[in-house]
């Protein structure tokens, strides 16, 4: 097992071979150009990590892990269209440097495309790849769905939004690591293990990213802290401050979240008070725990070596930034 | 082999079978709508008679021939939002009834299904198919991106609008019967030779399509007759004028499309002069002869029965509404 910085140049040596000029320019420039800005490549290092874990070597999961950020890239082409977000990765966003027709029709080649390259394996190999795609890749539409609805909705309970995250982010940080384990042709019962073991990641990851959203060093988050309630975003954070919160608290938080000052530091400011002395703050980091453990209660039943799982877990602890 | 009309119904019955209510309805009701505004279902039908043909139960073929159908309506969603169409079939469109966002992920999610059906199949005919569905559906995104930038070139060929066409209409087609030769076990051979009957009928259909929206009936096309001519829509017919015309006409020509009248009716009769008296409609109708005779003389070296042939046969004819 090597470490995670290997398995990235090793990843992006592969993307690069893969990206290369084809025609017509004007659909396929837009799809190279969102394959190359970047990003941690997180999910396909976890497909390359999972295939040697269950002991086959990495370079045949080359082509399923870039089929994994193919797709996750697709997803965002198509969401920041949706969000009409300007930037992505600090960079403009495909539909802003073209237009909304090209980030339709790019995205839907990407999602084409990730597809294509499980034809790369042999039938049963590329069956069983191509049968948890596409669960997976619904799910992220349902997911996405269940988040616009959510925003014109004030009745979202905890269950669903823990669903919604599940299916939006963490059913794909899963989904990347069985199939690492499905091309080094694992058990069934190992496949399933290592894809409970990423999604209850993926789940904590997600909370994490709310809770830094809010209480995040702004030097380090990446993101603009105090982004989600800018946009008046209904996080976790905010439904267990609703739920914890007496009738008065309530409804200032329900009044903050139904407008958007042009000067937002005062909100923010009270919204942080309300998350803290509500106990939703706390809540939500002890439900990052539960969610981390469960993860790594998972880990401990696989059948793999103590390296290994040391492996995973300090990849785990890494991602939620718990030096260890 | 039964008619035309078998198969439309057995289809219409598994169709409406695959259309039940799912959640979030906010992503399903859209697609459920789109799948049941109707149409002729040409290219389900042809699978399940293209199974026939080759020995197979048209049974086995409805997953196969439910994806083609689920595939083009999802490319239907796409385009529609891209060309801004307010109308399908008579009935408001998806992005307009809704909106845009529910537009592109009802699309995304239509566009997974159709792969998801194949799963109903054995893993190497899972494959033949997806693999085939794959190259087929960029094909067909590659032609709707060369359709969308023949929009703003004036130098577009007679052979790039050929491979245009090809792209985006004829290849789903021909993909369309060989499917039903890949479910059918089919020969190699037999799977290529369908598919380029189907190709090239769907070329002739296609130049037959452009033919009569200038040519054809009121009474009996379906959509608006001159409508190709009001939007300045670049078509075989405008290209061969262009060709075929002697500098005088070529500039009035070009002038007629750079206008959009808010009475086009002396537009479209000095256009449909011009293509007249250059020899353009004449060529036009003889490229669609070629196409189809093309078809046909594929369809002789197949090694089926004479009466499947005529079963092909007829309905290539009714297609191209030539009654014989």
């Amino acid at each position: 097992m090597q470490n995670i910085q290997f398995y990235q140049d090793a990843f992006i040596e592969h993307l690069n071979a893969f990206v290369e000029p084809k025609k017509p320019e004007t659909l396929y420039e837009p799809i190279n150009y969102i394959l190359q800005l970047g990003g941690k490549r997180l999910r396909p290092v976890l497909t390359l990590m999972t295939a040697e874990i269950f002991g086959c070597d990495y370079t045949k999961a080359l082509h399923a892990a870039l089929s994994v950020e193919v797709f996750h890239n697709f997803s965002l082409v198509h969401d920041d269209i949706m969000d009409d977000a300007p930037l992505r990765r600090g960079k403009t966003t495909v539909h802003e440097k073209w237009d909304i027709n090209t980030g339709i029709l790019s995205g839907d080649a990407m999602l084409i495309m990730a597809y294509r390259l499980f034809e790369n394996y042999e039938p049963k190999v590329f069956q069983d790849l191509a049968k948890l795609f596409s669960k997976t890749a619904l799910e992220v539409c349902e997911g996405q769905q269940y988040d616009v609805d959510f925003e014109t909705r004030d009745d979202v309970t905890i269950s669903e939004y823990l669903k919604m995250i599940e299916y939006k982010t963490a059913v794909l940080v899963g989904a990347a690591m069985k199939m690492g384990a499905i091309v080094a042709d694992a058990s069934e019962e190992c496949r399933n293990s290592i894809y409970d073991f990423g999604k209850n990641l993926g789940v904590a990851f997600q909370l994490q990213d709310d809770y830094l959203d809010v209480f995040g060093d702004p030097e380090t988050f990446g993101k603009q802290v105090g982004g989600d309630i800018i946009e008046n975003k209904k996080t976790y954070l905010y439904l267990k401050a609703l739920e914890f919160s007496k009738a008065e608290d309530r409804l200032q938080l329900e009044h903050l979240y139904s407008v958007s000052p042009s000067n937002p530091n005062d909100k923010i400011d009270t919204v942080k008070q309300l998350f803290e002395s509500s106990g939703s703050a706390q809540a939500t980091k002890a439900e990052i725990e539960h969610y981390t453990n469960k993860a790594f209660s998972v880990l401990e039943s696989i059948k793999v070596s103590e390296d290994n799982k040391e492996a995973l877990r300090a990849f785990g602890n890494s991602l939620m930034n718990r030096n260890v």
